[in-house]
């Protein structure tokens, strides 16, 4: 299995300064914050967000390093990710991520709030300093997607009545909008064409839901180790994803146990089975799959080199992590 | 005493829609929300920010009426000051604003926290589609200048060691920047020379520090009923203002009791009776007054008009709110 590290090897030595700025950045000028910071941006994150920009960046330019404006953007997206799950983790009360203790489980509410605050502002900051009007734009419409889909996430709790189309405008809100507005923008900031720009952004598009969908699956097939959080989190939560939302068409009765809020004895349990016995999780894999393969086509354009074979491999990687 | 209704006359019409807009933006898509945006924007808040950006178009445009741009504007600046109260309130546990319950005790932290993070978010999104990059990266500063002075009030808490610049620092971070930076943003929208810009800018920032202040001597000389919380919160809280700052200059002992944090019984009585036996109140006021008169003299160059009287008269209300 491909590891994260060797399948980034382009952008390896972007990764170190892109990570030691943002712990600077964070960590500098606010003692109280910095512990967080160290944290977070230590704690195992794949970087996966600006790995894809800085990939895209080399890509484009070719022989051209990329800009500090390609490498700022790069920061953008980490920040505006790393903001939104520490407020994520207060308002779901999430005591563990990707293994770790919380920020907020940590050093409490206050600072996981001001914390995410803080990067949010400096992210809106460092995006109108690009002096780039439609950069400005695709970001602010990732920030607002956010939010979006935070509150989606909550009324759509235990709605056993929501479509896969409802599950995949969230999954967008939630993660492929990023995905697709930064790679846009890197076409932007690299004098791309409009057509190639737009099919930046639905290969950002294809890639966050591949792998949305993907996360969605191993909450019920990894192990509490790879996962960082015990199995079967998100249903618990009352979070109904495609595994579960295809396992309900075949098993009426697994609609009833939801419905109930898994609240009687054994029904958690009695869920998982049902939704391991039927075709959910196979039917999720081939969606995946799907965005992957369509999230390849959408790179036809760029010109062949060792980073677009990286964006490339990223959406193999992104399946291969289901085995 | 001039109402603040009476004082925003010209502008009034203006203000009964842009509140309906900000009611219907936030509830119409989101009904978990809605409950929460009734109260926040019925909650009897002076709408001095839009009120201001509103009063200064009329005053720059003549007879022109203001563009929806400019509408726009002031909608921004209290949807950001709006998110920030949210925040706060969850940072510092507060149970009451304007004498009555925050969103975060009335509906959890979880709607307080999102609520605030859709119209910080929606904020930026308006911000970046008014097509004006100046405007957004002075309005970008704001936010950053928010999350700035949320984590130095949690820094200098009880730290009496702390300069009246310090506090300064602090006051416009949290309230002056906003005025400062959307006045400056109004003259920016109406086309106003680069100078008159940064005279409305000190406009903002010297009645923005003004208004500061004057707040901050009302937590000592207010009744819990005029302040809708109790007398003497932000000291009790550690948030050392103008008059303790004044008082301490004084009163060397008045540092002990903030040293030990106001821990023994009876602290907290003794440390009141001691600001107010000092001339720490007397010289804040006079204080805010020469900020209030310096706001005056930016306005110089801005043409009569009826708009102009309550930009000015806006001043003089602030230090009336303390007879």
């Amino acid at each position: 299995m491909t590891s994260v590290t060797s399948l980034f090897a382009p952008v390896d030595a972007d990764l170190v300064v892109l990570v030691e700025n943002l712990k600077n950045l964070v960590s500098a000028r606010h003692p109280v914050l910095y512990a967080a910071a160290e944290h977070l941006f230590q704690a195992g994150g794949k970087r996966v967000r600006p790995a894809i920009v800085l990939l895209l960046s080399r890509a484009l330019l070719g022989q051209q390093e990329p800009t500090s404006r390609h490498r700022r953007l790069a920061e953008i997206t980490e920040m505006i990710h790393t903001a939104s799950l520490l407020h994520d983790d207060v308002v779901d009360s999430s005591d563990v991520r990707r293994g770790v203790p919380t920020v907020h489980s940590l050093f409490g509410n206050r600072i996981a709030i001001q914390a995410g605050d803080f990067l949010f502002a400096q992210a809106s900051w460092y995006l109108a300093n690009l002096d780039n009007l439609e950069v400005v734009k695709l970001l602010s419409e990732v920030i607002k997607d956010f939010a979006e889909g935070e509150i989606q996430q909550g009324l759509n709790c235990f709605d056993t009545h929501q479509s896969l189309e409802t599950y995949l405008e969230k999954s967008y809100y939630k993660t492929a909008s990023l995905m697709a507005n930064s790679a846009k923008a890197t076409g932007v900031l690299s004098n791309a064409s409009p057509q190639l720009n737009q099919e930046l952004y639905c290969y950002g598009r294809c890639v966050g839901l591949a792998f949305q969908i993907v996360d969605d699956i191993l909450d019920f097939t990894g192990s509490e180790d790879d996962l960082g959080k015990p199995a079967g989190s998100d249903l618990k939560s009352g979070n109904l994803t495609a595994p579960v939302l295809f396992a309900m068409e075949e098993t009426p009765y697994l609609k009833v146990l939801l419905e109930r809020q898994l609240k009687e004895p054994g029904d958690l349990e009695e869920a998982l089975m049902l939704i391991h016995n039927s075709k959910g999780i196979e039917r999720s894999r081939k969606l995946a799959e799907q965005y992957a393969q369509k999230a390849r086509e959408h790179l036809a354009e760029v010109p062949p080199s060792e980073s677009l074979q990286a964006l490339v491999d990223v959406t193999d990687y992104t399946l291969k992590r289901l085995h």
